[in-house]
């Protein structure tokens, strides 16, 4: 009955271990992966889904699930990052309680990772915690998939309210991605690329080397990417589930990035588009601090094979850059902590960054714009 | 420098253990037990309390901490249940951003239950979770202070919204007791001779003996009670941290309990006062399943002693709290789980009550009124 396909990895977390499932054809044999993963069918559960998504795969879920003999309710909340709210959170609890969902109720996301992290934070805190069950429909969820992160968004700071809830379950239906805007592939494929320059050189070369693979959206290349990927992740989330330590190196290009996405506006980059520039940026600060030749020309050759974003536009300011960093509380008193890889594939946590070294790796980014 | 009679408790959950400090005149020297406790000063603290607990006792918890060189800033909302809402909630997070709180941050709860489960809500969720102290303030608070469950009420369901999050440390300054309004030290005392009810003879005998001390707040009686009930709790927490199951014993009373406060309208009892009657119901139930002769007498007394009620007004509708306990979830298809005495100090999960027993049990307490 298993789609030959499928790929199945755990997260090792003890008595929160859970699968993740990589393959095509998932979402019609949900109400079976659910079942294998103990989400019992006695109490009702509910999708969360949003307004991009539902029309695509909210019916095919339900039906999937209904006639597996599962109750369910769906919620479908509009597209994009302003649903990660506790305005919006509080209408998902109210229709859970109106559904009656109880304490072996399961709630299921359907969708990207603002669906992921909003609903995992009604699963995280309905009745104290309840089953969380997330289905991806982005190529960058396979990075909130894995690490039990979810929240939503202050009006003063982003991921303010949050909690630490690991899924039972992640169902990750390849063939969804097929209608996801092109813009949105290669954003994810940021975080995936990301995986592999943090921890795992080969796995870096094998995301330039199946680029045009991955672009196309061919499921072999993306079910092995996505496990990497995920498989990365894993590793590093076991060994540091409550972000003491380790789990900082997640951050590479994160401090930059989303010092670009704040200082550009909202909604000029995309996440991943953003952390593209800051990796870039990692990477030549890295090679101007002793790391390996050729880090940064081969970090960039990478990210471009993906197809992002590797300079800034010469009117970004720098200085409102690195405000927004400073607000970031990674940087005190003129020197930062700061994600910086020494070669490809292995990063170190450097807590004694200049603010003019990093300064000086922004300037050269907008000039490499001119010159290329 | 510790006050001589000063108690401390560990509640033992692992890496998540913490100490219950009991005493007089710990307010003043809060600083010292933070620091013991691992609550950093670089970092700013943030006190929550509510209208009546503030003019009482904030100024001095303040002056404790800055004078003790930590950074602090207050909250204070509106006393009573009302103010576990989202709303308030939402006003604290944003008190927090502007104050600066971050992961090296506590939070403390200055205050009863209703502030501590607010206040650690906020800990519990705040950039995904910081420290909690626990500074109560009521009797009753002695039962939140074990066990980590916070929560915010929905409109539709009471402490629907929220996580288990355990505080760091508990400081019981037995002295801001004194200010306690009469009603509310016995509501808290159900709570303290309920741990005897479930677990312990000796200490519900002890309660029963001592309860003209405890109503006169005699610190050296009120220590030793404080202590034991957490302690009682403690223990029964330790072995289920997550309610799976034993947990559930500490609802004695509880499902009767819920269902005067909601038939009676909000208010008209404490919640102290309907588990109390909650618990002679429970008793009664109890003798006539065959548990020990002079079961439902004795409990009666010693609930008496307390100057806690044991009986329904005779216009209470039987009908409505039985449709009421249905709502509460534990209650099937005409029999219902529910927490029943053997024994004083001895209780068993019986999930095979039959709801006629149920409505006979308060018919008869009923009558009792009637009858005194
Ligand atoms: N929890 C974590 O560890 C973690 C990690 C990384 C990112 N995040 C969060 O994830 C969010 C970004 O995730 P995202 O990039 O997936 O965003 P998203 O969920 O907003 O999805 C991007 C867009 O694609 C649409 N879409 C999704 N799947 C589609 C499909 N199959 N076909 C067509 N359209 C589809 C969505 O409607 C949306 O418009 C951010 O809020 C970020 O904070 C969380
Ligand atoms: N988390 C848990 O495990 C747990 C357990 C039991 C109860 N609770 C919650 O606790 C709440 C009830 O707690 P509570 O009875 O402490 O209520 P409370 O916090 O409302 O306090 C009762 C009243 O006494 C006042 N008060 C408190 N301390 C005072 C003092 N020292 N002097 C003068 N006035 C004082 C308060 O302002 C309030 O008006 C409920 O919301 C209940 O859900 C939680
Ligand atoms: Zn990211
Ligand atoms: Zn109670």
């Amino acid at each position: 009955m298993r789609n030959a396909t499928a790929k199945t990895l755990t997260v090792e977390l003890g008595e929160r271990s859970y699968p993740i499932v990589i393959g095509g054809g998932l979402l019609d044999r949900a109400a079976d992966y659910l079942r294998q993963a103990g989400v019992p069918d006695k109490s009702p559960l509910m999708i969360v889904s949003d307004d991009n998504v539902a029309p695509l795969y909210l019916e095919r879920l339900e039906s999937a699930l209904s006639g597996g003999g599962y109750r369910v309710v769906s919620a479908v909340v509009p597209a994009g990052e302003q649903s990660k709210s506790l305005t919006v959170y509080n209408d998902l609890v109210t229709r859970a309680i109106e559904a009656g969902l109880d304490r072996s109720s399961a709630i299921l996301a359907l969708g990207g990772g603002v669906v992921g992290d909003l609903a995992g934070f009604v699963a995280g805190t309905y009745m104290r915690g309840i089953r969380f069950v997330q289905v991806p429909t982005t190529i960058l969820a396979h990075d909130s998939s894995v690490g039990g992160k979810v929240a939503v968004n202050h009006p003063l700071a982003k991921n303010m309210i949050g909690v630490f809830h690991q899924p039972e379950l992640v169902l990750y239906d390849v063939d969804t991605l097929n209608t996801l805007p092109p813009r949105e592939v290669r954003a994810g494929l940021a975080e995936m690329v990301k995986h592999g320059l943090i921890w795992d050189r080969e796995f870096a070369e094998w995301c330039w080397n199946n680029a045009p693979r991955l672009l196309d959206l061919e499921p072999e290349a993306l079910i092995y990417g996505l496990e990497r990927g995920c498989a990365i992740k894993a590793q590093i989330v076991s060994r540091d589930e409550r972000e003491n330590d380790l789990r900082a190196i997640l951050n590479l290009g994160h401090t930059l990035g989303h010092a670009i996405e704040a200082v550009a506006g909202y909604g000029r980059y995309l996440h991943g588009e953003a952390i593209a520039v800051g990796m870039a940026a990692a990477a030549l600060l890295g090679e101007e601090r002793g790391g390996e030749t050729g880090l940064y020309a081969e970090t960039m050759l990478m990210l471009r094979a993906l197809e992002l974003p590797v300079t800034l536009p010469e009117d970004m300011d720098t200085e409102a850059l690195m405000a927004a960093m400073q607000r970031d509380k990674k940087f005190r008193e003129g020197r930062m902590v700061y994600i910086v890889p020494s070669e490809i594939g292995r990063v170190e946590i450097a807590s004694d960054v200049d603010a003019d070294a990093v300064r000086d790796v922004i300037e050269r980014l907008k000039e490499k714009e001119e010159s290329s």
